[in-house]
Order: structure tokens, then sequence, then C-alpha cells
């Protein structure tokens, strides 16, 4: 079988390899039969290259191109689950209709389809009008966009399909996608549907392209392009943070979404009233797709006393009960056992689990740690170390107050939880708890998992670093996603004719515009230009 | 005379300096009598641990106490405005009535005041509902602001009195002002008032603090430090670096306004309607404050031809007319003298001026430089230095090709300018530069020189780097400016009295809000919480 071709600038073409690589099978532990290639710096240069011609077109055209071609593409998307659903599953491991078919592939269209509806609209790009003094900004285009995505959302956060893709290609850019290199063939035959919608569509070749794997080297050296707009990542804390090193020396936005342990307090009186409903709650979400979320709840703390051991008890049976699922790679394997050992190095208890489970495929036990709160505050870094996987780790304080001191040590998370009771039995422990733990989360829940990131307006999947670079941005929801791939533009004094359209006094898309401090849709009236 | 206190955690108190410096009288040349220290890292950290503190305590107040705080500090620096202006003229030799009395103190109180209005309505913090999820979202403070203020506006970006810190405390942040060391003593004033109005409304010690100078090591270690929650710059490109890739290394936000040639294009056109009303437009502009604006547009391009070579001649001999005029300090004398080098040395060619000027004070002659497109395009970098202060350097393009062509090797600069023929006669030519112009300046003018920076929601003062560090940013604008010192608060399925009050369902204070999509200022009538 000859070495997959990349795609640069709107032809599938030999790359310019420095090697070959393979994704495994990690339900078998076997690898795939496909070969993909290794770019040398030629090929990052050639897309480059093509996706700087491309941005300047894309800004020749009308915004309607963009959003047809986010449906078209979600259209041709749905047509071929099948396939995607079937080489996302030999690429990943993860349940072919229950999570791929029926939740993951659809969140993926929608957020394609919600993304075309803001490219429409324009109202994502918050257009500001000051009649007075004629001076009117939005937000534009900043570039070609490259997109790392993850391994653990093959489809809603792929390179050239998840999120950072709808919102770049929403806000006028190119994407070059990087494949994440356990799911190569799944990306290929994204980027296959997406050239297929940007041909049908009429997009500028170099609208959407695709590489598989660079050395770090280029990787460091791409984000750091002059060409390049900005770089969304997801993915390992170490790796993501030499690209930022990176990037940040040229003065590149680059948007991270790095590793995080996503606190929850299950406080006393919810305990009492309802552990056994909360312990069940807490598996469920823990364990779902083998714990590989980033915002798998991998840190509770408790309170010292009977029902906390009652709920650790009541988890760790639900734990002992679970098969251990597969996991996304050997890399996940190996990197899910060294966070655990790290863990117990550092003075933590296995409860259940703390080993790799039998095979086939990549698998590792269930893990339920356990820890003082005194411990952790003795060594706060080594045990808030991310096992990222079906593990979690309750630290059990002696009372209030050494829950409370914790916070203060915890790094950002995109997300902490409060669990409560309903009745007001927590409310005065809330109160203390809440101040301390709202800086250090991107989003707080009450008396819910933080698995499950809904794909609202108001949702922030984000946080303090480092789960991210920049507290101020979001990975998911449109349209506040798509402004990390955007630049201001500020217009002085420029004659009404050369204005962009979505900043003229007409508005007949209906965007919304802050117009003289207030939002409307309206067109606007008197103008002095 | 003693050495002047700092100010920290609510009190005046002696420094734990290293030293003491001076400032200039940049009239005279003449070192003026007050000494003020340079404090060593246990003045940032006390003041850091008393604005961490401070932090807490506001977010515990109603954001009516930092409105009325702006509003009573405003009210202040208008009653001792006499005293003000006397001090900054001292050391800065801004001219006393027409800039520091007319014009930029009625700026710096205008934006306070704005600051407080925005702070009140809290429409700033674009509260963010979805009504279906019970997902809600909102701006929110990010702790402790660094502010290091500029030497050439030391009212309007003052460290303790400038858009920064107006905007940092709107967002309910408290304030480190790092005074600028050229005008030190108004700083000082401006802190005396504002500590006197924290103390009035009750605001928490520690929620504006002085320093008046660290080493640049520590400098570098208190953007960086974990209690830091952001940073506002404003000065060098050199300093400015330094300190962005020590806090980009710790994760903290860093917003930057450096060095920016704003290049100006004068098309033919334009030239031969009005090249007299032109001239006499850009020596102002060239030649106001002596030319040390951000803004200052420094860098213009020609087209050569008969209507060009009038156009130099007119300016040339507005720049030989007037006299030159004071520099802000001996630092800004010899940099504007090396920049002046480093374009000769380029192969610039003086026109008029090109030597410092006769006393007394920090004088250089009104400088206007030459060269030809081709040679820019040899030697871009060297000929784009920035020569800042009464100085502009001319490019003659052979033709509109060579004019276009040099776009593409300009850095990012906050402006850009394109004069242009009032009947449509370089239509042609704006529609082939506009494009290349708009990626690489944050505002873009028509027929209208870049100094004058209004204090608009439409403004950019921002731009690409390394004008600023983030295209996405503005530091002028309210609300806009705001968002700098913000982190994104989301809340899921937190309960209803929980809520911060802007995302409550009842919208007392009238906020716009983003409810399910639309932008509005009515209560949310439904809601699933």
């Amino acid at each position: 079988m000859p070495v997959h071709p990349v795609l640069i600038d709107g032809r599938w073409r030999e790359s310019k390899a420095s090697g070959v690589f393979n994704a495994d099978n990690p339900t078998t532990g076997e690898p795939l039969p496909d070969e993909f290639p290794v770019s040398k710096w030629e090929d990052c240069d050639a897309a480059l290259a093509a996706a700087a011609r491309a941005h300047v077109e894309i800004a020749k055209l009308p915004v309607e191109k963009l959003a047809t071609f986010l449906e078209d593409y979600a259209a041709r998307i749905e047509g071929a689950s099948e396939q995607l659903v079937a080489i996302a599953h030999a690429e990943t491991g993860l349940p072919a209709p229950t999570r791929l078919a029926q939740v993951e592939l659809p969140r993926t269209t929608n957020q394609l389809r919600l993304a075309a509806s803001a490219a429409r609209s324009r109202s994502w790009s918050q257009p500001t009008i000051d009649t007075k003094l004629n001076i009117r900004a939005q937000f534009a285009s900043i570039g070609p966009v490259w997109v790392f995505g993850p391994n653990n959302f093959p489809f809603a956060f792929g390179s050239m399909s998840g999120g950072d893709f709808a919102a770049a290609i929403a806000a006028g850019n190119p994407v070059i996608a990087k494949a994440n290199t356990s799911h190569p063939g799944t990306t290929r035959l994204f980027a296959e549907l997406a050239q297929q919608a940007a041909d049908a569509i009429g997009l500028p070749p170099g609208t959407v392209q695709l590489l598989y794997r660079t050395s770090h080297a280029d990787g460091e050296r791409l984000v750091a392009d002059p060409r390049t707009g900005a770089t969304g990542y997801t993915g390992s804390r170490k790796a993501g943070l030499a690209l930022k090193a990176a990037a940040d020396k040229a003065g590149k936005p680059i948007y991270l979404e790095l590793s995080s342990v996503n606190p929850v307090f299950m406080l006393p009186g919810a305990l009492a009233e309802r552990g056994d409903k909360l312990a069940e709650e807490f598996a469920g979400s823990c364990l779902m797709g083998t714990g590989q979320f980033c915002t798998n709840p991998g840190f509770v703390v408790l309170i010292a006393g009977a029902e906390s051991e009652k709920f650790i008890a009541a988890v760790a049976e639900r734990f002992q009960a679970a098969p251990a699922g597969v996991l996304l790679s050997r890399g996940v394997a190996r990197s899910l056992g060294e966070g655990v050992q790290t863990l117990l190095s550092a003075g933590a208890e296995v409860v259940v689990g703390g080993q790799p489970a039998d095979g086939p495929g990549f698998r590792y036990a269930n893990t339920l740690l356990r820890t003082t709160g005194a411990k952790f505050l003795a060594q706060p870094e080594a045990l808030q170390t991310e096992a990222f996987g079906n593990a979690s780790l309750f630290v059990v304080a002696k009372d209030a107050g050494e829950a409370a001191a914790l916070i203060d040590h915890l790094e950002g998370s995109l997300t902490g939880c409060i669990y409560s009771h309903t009745g007001g039995a927590d409310d005065e422990l809330y109160a203390r708890l809440e101040p301390r733990m709202r800086p250090r989360v991107g989003r707080l829940l009450n008396d819910k998992m933080p698995t499950g990131v809904a794909v609202s307006p108001a949702m922030n999947h984000g946080g303090p670093y480092p789960a991210t670079g920049h507290p101020g941005f979001t990975a998911v929801g449109i349209p506040a996603a798509i402004h990390r791939f955007a630049r201001l533009d500020c217009y002085d004094n420029v004659r009404a004719e050369r204005l962009p359209e979505a900043l003229r006094d007409k508005n007949p898309g209906g965007a919304w515009r802050l117009v003289d401090g207030a939002w409307t849709t309206a067109d606007v009236v008197t103008t002095s230009s």
C-alpha cells in the first residue's frame, strides 16, 4: 500500500516526507495497515504559501460562501457517517454506535451548522459603530490557522472537523489541519469530504489542507511563521507549552487546551442526602469513554467522616464492577500508568485498580486512589498530576478549613464542581469555598458532572493557565470561540463605499451591532460620514 | 529632601530601596530636586500581597463602589488640576495650557467617567445566558494588574490615571502602578488623589498602589508572579518584549503597546487636488507634541512625480520654519538621534534637520528624511526603524506597483492612512493598496491623520505584532479595553441565588446581555434553572 498523500493547495499530492508512521488499533493493540507520511518543512512551507493565497481570496468572497461550505461539508459528513464511524472506531477504540455515531457525529455536524449560521449573520464579529465620530470596528479573519486536534474526539475536536476548524473557517480563515497521529485515517477521510465541499462551493485551493505529522522542530517553526495567523492546539501539556513558547516569541496567537484535573467537591450535606446516587453519577462520568475527557473529574475532595467513607466504598464497588475500557493509544495507556505511579509516589494509596488490565488492546484497570488533605498540602504539585483516563484521586480533608485551604494550591482547571445539599445544609460551606474556586476554573458547576461540554453561546471550555494559555477565551461555544481566530479591524473616517459590508449603515443581514452603545439589528439612520 | 515613600497597602511608607533617582526637567535639561526610590523585590512582594487581598475584598463590594470611586477620583483630579499641570509640565516639558490642561486632563477625567459608567452598567462584561441549558457566563476581574505607563502621556496613559488604570479598575481589579521614571512626581500626585478617593469611598487598602522603579529582573519577576492577574505596558519595544517573554512563560496575560511607524500613503490624486493643504495637515500632525505620539506618522509613501516633489518641498518648508520642540527626556533625544542615524546608514537622505537642535533642554531639529522604494525593498527592516519624535521618513516609490509591494514588508502598526482624491481619481489604486494594508494595521484611516485617538467604543488602539502583543485587543475605547483585564467565568447549572447579580434572571441595572442569542436589556422571563 502506498504512503497516503497530503492535501496541499487543493490537491492530494505526494508528501516531501522524512519518514512514515502507522496508527494502532487500540482494541487489538496491533498496528493498522495504512502508512502516513511525516512531512518535512517543504510540505509546511507549501501549505503556508497556499493558505496565505487562499486567505486573500476568501476575503473577497461573500460570507454566504463560507456558510454554505460549512453546511455542505456537514451534509457530506452525514453521507459518509458509516465510513467515518468505522475508521474512527478502528483507530480510537471508541464505541462505534453509542459514542461515535449517536453522540459525537451529530455534535460535529451541529457545530459546523452553528458556525455556518454565525458566518452568515456576522453577529460574531461584533460590528461596533460610533456614528458621531464615524469610527467603526469589527472582528475579522486573522489569517491561516493551524489546528492540532486531540486524540480523544476524532470528530468533534478533530483537526479538520471540530470546533477549532469550524470557528476558524467561520471567521474567514484557511485551516491547515495537523492530524492527530492516533487517528490519521479518520482525519484523511474528513479532509476528502472537506475538499469536495470546497470544490463544490468554489472556495479557493488552500482553504482546507492536511498534513499528518511533522518533526517537533518544524511544529515550533510553523506556529511562528510570518504567514501563520493563529494556532489552535488541544493535547498534552508538554507539547502544547513547547508550541506556545515558539508562537509567543514570534507574537503569534496560540490557543491551547491542555491538561486539567477538574476538581469536584462533594460536600457533607450532599453525601448525606444522596450519596449513593452521587456515587453512581460520579462513576458514570469518570469511566465514560474510559475517562478520556478533558473535563474528566480526576480530583475529588471529601471531608472526613462516615458519609465520605461510604461514598468512597460505593464508588470503589462500581469501579471494580465495571469492565476496564479500551484506551485510545499505547501512549495514553503508558502515561496513565505513569500518572498513577507519580500519585502513588507522592503518598496516594490505591483503593481499587492501579495496574494495567488484561487485554486485548490498551487497557488499564479502573483506578481509584485516595490521600489526605495534609498529604496534598505537603505535595500539591505531584498530587495534582493528571492521570488521563479511567482514574481519579480522592482527597479526604480533615475538615472544612483544610478543604478550603487546599483550593489555593490547585492549578487552573477547565472545570470545578461543587455538590451540595438541595435543602441548604451546605450553604455556609459553599459560600466559603466558591470564592476560592471561582478564579481557578473556567466553568463552575453545581450538582452536575463536568463531562459533557454543551455547545452553547454561554459555554466556557477554557480556564486559567495551565488549563489553557489565556483565561479570556473559550474553545467551545459559538460565537465566542470564533473570536480566537480574529483580529480587531478599526475604520476611522473611511468612506462609506469602502467599508466592509457589516459596517455600512444598511444592515440587510440583520447582524447584531453595537451602535452608539446600544445593541441593535437595525440600520444606522443618522451618520456623519 | 527625603526620598519619596511608596504607596503600599493603603499607606505611604518608606521604600525598601536599592537606590534613588531623579527626573529631569526637559525644558532646561537639569535634574529636578525630588528623589524617588528604586524598589527592591520586598516592595513588589508587599504590593502583590496587598493587591491579592484587595482583589478578594473588591469582589464582595457592589460595583457601584467602583463606579463612584472612579467618579470621585475624576473630581479630585479636576480639583488638583493646577498642581498636576504644573508638575507634569516640569517633568515632561509638554505645553501646560494647550496640551496638558485643555486636552489631556479633560480626556483623562472623561476616560475615568466612561469607565465608571461601564462598571456601573456591567454591559462591558457581556453577560451571556442560555436559558434552555441554564449555562451563564460573563467576563469578570482577572486579579492584580500592573500598569507600566509611557513617557508621552503623563495623564491620559499614566500608570495611575490613564486608560489601562481605568479599565483595570472598572473590571474590579486592584492596580499596582509602576510610574514612568520620567514623571514620577506627576504619578505620585495622582496616587495621592486616588488613595484619598479610595479612602473616601471605602475601597480596601491595596486597591491602588504605587512603585516608582524596580530592577529589570524584578520587573520580569513581577509580571510572572502567581498573584499577578495581568499587565498593561506602554513603552519601548525592547523593554516591552522582555516583560512579554517573562509573562508568557508564566502564562500571565500581558498587553503591550509598542513602537509603530504608522504608514501614510499619499496618493497622486489627493496630492494633485489638495497637496498644500495636506502638507499643512501632515506637518501639524507630525510636529504636534514634538512628534511624541504612538500614532505619529513616521513613514510616508509617495509615488514619484512632480506633485510628490512639491509635497515634499512644502513639508520641508514647514519643518524648517517650525521651532524644534522640547523632547520628553534625555533618553528620547538620544534614541531619536540614533533612530535617524540608523535610517541614514540604511540609505535615507536628509531633506531637513538630521541633527540635535540648540537648547535649552532636550531638542532635536525637525527632521524629514527621504529614500526610494527600491532602497526600502532592499533594507525594509532598517528603513522602518522608529525615530520617536519630530521626524518622518518619506519613501518615494517609482510607481504604484512598487508602492503596493513595499506594504508587504511593513511590520504591524497601530494605524495606517490612505489619502485619496475626493472625486474618485485614486479609487483604483486605493482598491489595490487597501487589502494589503488592512491586515498590517489596527486602525485604517482615510484622509485623516492618525494622531488623536478618540475614546470611542469603536476605537482600536492596537494592532498586529509588534505594534502590540495580540491583534484582538485595544488599549483605548470603553468598554472594549476592559476585556483585557478580565477572565471568562462560566456558571453551569449553578443555583439561581448563587449566581453573580449580572447573570440572574432579573436585570435591574439594565445591562446589555446576550440571552439565547439576542442582545437585550430585559429580564429573563423563562428559565429552566
